[in-house]
């Protein structure tokens, strides 16, 4: 392994931030620490997050023999000073090194930004390989960000064609859902009949860590081009609904870190305010999941040799659907010949009224299935589904050929769905989710399955 | 014990607090316990804050239980995720529950008060009773208000007459060194030759922790009646010293958290940018614990027998001391006359020319000393001297008869001490002094040793 002399420097000066203790001395390490890191390749940045995550952690020496002092204690004669004392000192013993760093750096002017950078960093390192002190360092540092992030720490910041233009660019660098495709595209995101909030934390200014658009409507969208007007199709004051149709976050080091669910309910409570009309909150949602897994759960059957083996189309479809298919592909029963449609990468089968229509009976009716049903954990397989729930929502409909894109038509064959925010279940529905896995929907969509 | 249906209901509300996840639930529970514990009566809020110490801490079975785990472990073999997991799990079980009252309290409005009110009713009943279990509640607490206090939470404001009354009588009331005795006084104060800094936090709005008035001056004052003038001495420009003549922090619940230490930092930064031509940097202090700390001296040497026992007072002193007091006391020796005189309530010697000269030599002697070489584990016995040395001041100074007040002549015989802020030696003394208990003092000061 070559280190090179900028290595060398940034380690120093990483060594200096957490050992040094006077501050202006201390303000240069972190500087200089900060500075040095960014100028590191990849494969630097690796060797030094792994030597802070070894090199920089317990003291276990130090930790079992505090361990052995307390099982040693005597419980009912001995002084309880003792157990406290004990506990204190293993308490501290218990912080790794590296704790000082994070938080020398969360108190330095930029610090709190770096870190989420660095902890970028470290999740793309555990992508490709999973080693355990890594990812010790990784949830320590996760867990310091949640609390520093908390909701009392973040700013709803309503985001208007007035904000500096420095601002304005993150929104279109960063929206993940809906690609804002131009100057104009923005300034209509955030103008009459919609509007876009952000949280911002007072260390990272001009940037939202997480924001939201909204679009003001009549009635609750089924379809992405319903949402994504030119023109608003109708005077904000006749609104009764809030759709949240993209949520996005900006910093990838925030991973797992659920800004969003609080965010969505703060913008809840502003809109309410200021538009009591609006009584309907919901999101118009992709299903990024769903395709991934209907394939796979083909694949597998298919492989499957058993007479008994499970059959995803009801008789009446697969009849309906070995029809209308000759034409196109063919296959040894509706199953294969499903697969072969919805695989391909042309989404043919889109192009035909006909393939269309025998597919879209099954089609919805397993997409209720995969968004009520399918779970890893005990939580929804679905990733969107999952977030949503979690935070209070149900599943209020799901809708045909709402996002006919390239990417809508692969990862969902165009369906998308409608998560409900109801003010007056949000609390019980995420706590019934988060304690029993119960997924909340509504009677439309249950007649699917 | 009575338990009155107050009580109950406020406890019901901690432990609503402590173990309810809903926020709007939650909300209400802090709102009901901080309210309702104002209401409490003293004997009420102690047995509180005991039920919070011992029926809210740890879980010691799952702790041993996972040590044991822990102390299972082969080091060389084992595999690291093991450890990592164990500690992460030690770590969360090492935590009280009551720290989840803290943390919600702190992120609640008005919630940082209320702990640092709180933090106040556990170390008065502390000092009544020292029970462990309050003990650590009280440790554990003020561990938790550093890290919310810390430098970078604090702002920095210069008050001023403009300030809102509503700050400003809090100076009036807190103003714990030179009481204020109106408000033409308050208004010089903030006047032409003076400074007053506080420091604030977002979450304590318009209630300075802590302030430190400043008063701007040719050269470093030798007595308080130098310092508490009506008519500025000179103009502003020609200033070359800044003084700070008094600190008080106005919030008892942070006992112990020193927030001087970054004050006076700040103070110095900001008034070296502003006003170039300072340069020097200095306190007039008062030396709270000098007469106790040599009465209680003289006092065990009297009842000690042997006959090498200290002479506190050299033979001339003592000789001059037993001429001039003759008309006033007697006693067996100079230091039973030192005693007698020192201990009267009425401060005679003080108006006897002649024994205030033959008592000057002995007693700034003796106060070099008791600055100096008199210490507590480590540290300087005098508390507002182990304050200014652990911010990494010098002792500079000490004047005669430079507070004649009641107090000044209880407490120091009118003695009063310069401490220096040299800016190019402040975090080298305090890392001497804290590290190695070493004290810097002026060579003017070292002559009477």
């Amino acid at each position: 392994m070559v280190f090179f002399r900028d290595f060398v420097r940034v380690k120093e000066s990483m060594h200096n931030a957490i050992s040094m203790n006077k501050i202006e001395i201390l303000d240069a390490a972190l500087d200089d620490f900060s500075e040095g890191y960014f100028g590191l390749s990849n494969e630097n940045r690796r060797v030094l997050l792994l030597t802070l995550a070894t090199q920089y952690d317990l003291n276990r020496k130090q930790v079992r023999e505090l361990m052995k002092q307390y099982l040693g204690l005597d419980l009912p004669n001995g002084s309880f000073s003792s157990f406290y004392r004990i506990e204190r000192n293993l308490r501290h013993s218990l912080k790794p090194m590296y704790e000082v760093l994070f938080e020398r750096l969360n108190t330095h002017p930029g610090g709190l930004r770096f870190l989420s950078i660095m902890r970028a960093d470290i999740l793309s390192f555990l992508a490709d390989e999973n080693i355990a002190s890594v990812r010790a360092l990784d949830s320590y540092l996760k867990e310091k960000l949640i609390t520093w992030l908390s909701p009392a720490n973040l700013q709803l910041h309503n985001i208007t064609w007035d904000d500096p233009a420095s601002l304005l660019e993150k929104i279109v660098a960063y929206e993940a859902v809906h690609p804002i495709s131009n100057l104009l595209d923005l300034k209509r995101r955030l103008g009459i009949g919609r509007r876009c909030f952000g949280y911002l934390h007072p260390a990272i200014p001009g940037e939202p860590l997480i924001f939201i658009e909204v679009a003001l409507m009549k009635n609750v969208a089924q379809t992405i081009q319903e949402v994504l007007w030119d023109e608003p199709p109708m005077p904000e004051s006749e609104a009764t609904c809030a759709l949240f149709y993209s949520i996005s976050s900006t910093q990838p080091g925030l991973s797992g870190i659920n800004l969003g669910k609080f965010l969505i309910k703060r913008v809840i409570d502003v809109v309410r305010r200021d538009m009591p009309k609006i009584s309907t909150f919901a999101t118009l949602s992709p299903i990024p999941g769903y395709m991934q897994w209907l394939l796979a759960k083909l694949a597998s059957i298919e492989r499957c040799d058993s007479t008994f083996r499970e059959n995803l189309l009801k008789p009446e479809e697969e009849t309906a659907l070995l029809g209308a298919s000759e034409k196109y592909t063919t296959g040894k029963n509706g199953m294969e010949v499903m697969c072969n449609l919805l695989s391909s990468s042309s989404h043919d089968w889109t192009k035909s009224d006909e393939l269309s229509l025998v597919l879209k009976t099954p089609l919805m009716r397993l997409c209720a299935r995969y968004l009520l049903e399918e779970k890893k954990r005990g939580k929804a397989l679905d990733s969107v589904g999952n977030f949503h729930l979690q935070n209070g929502a149900m599943v209020g409909r799901i809708n045909w050929m709402a996002d006919r894109s390239e990417k809508g038509l692969k990862q969902s064959a165009g369906i998308m769905v409608n998560y409900i925010y109801k003010v007056e279940n949000i609390e019980e529905n995420a706590h019934s989710y988060f304690s029993e896995g119960q997924i909340q929907a509504s009677d439309e969509v249950r007649t699917y399955i």
